[in-house]
């Protein structure tokens, strides 16, 4: 399944609980769509957060966060990782 | 020690196996940075590779891309990474 790393900017307010709670969100909205956030990192002080998902295409990555939160990503970059 | 996720955008003719070397030079080069290159994602296509590292300061994990390879980053993002 291909992999996609998100990229949030500038986002205001950002707080480790409250990207924890979007993310834990995430995991219950992604269920239904095949999709499954893997890891995150962000920056409280830049308001930026990475997501790194599996997901069958990137409109089914975005659909999880548009129903979870609605908090969409900047950017969409698939990916492969490096071994 | 903070960790940081850099991004290197619209690099030319990357291949997997080039990011690859890179990223081998990356953890050659290290050991006297104090530097630790741990994961790295890449999209071939767009020229894009993400390499998140631990590093005592951003200065020191530059340093490690600049004697391995001299391909610099084009971001680096100081980050947290969710649980």
């Amino acid at each position: 399944m291909p992999l996609y790393m998100d990229i949030h900017k500038n986002v205001k307010g950002l707080t480790a609980e409250g990207v924890a709670e979007a993310h834990q969100k995430d995991l219950e909205a992604q269920k239904g769509h095949g999709v499954n956030y893997k890891q995150y990192w962000f920056n409280e002080k830049e308001g930026t957060v990475f997501c790194l998902s599996e997901a069958p295409s990137e409109e089914a990555a975005a659909a999880v966060h548009r129903e979870a939160h609605g908090l969409m990503a900047d950017e969409v970059v698939e990916v492969k990782e490096g071994k």
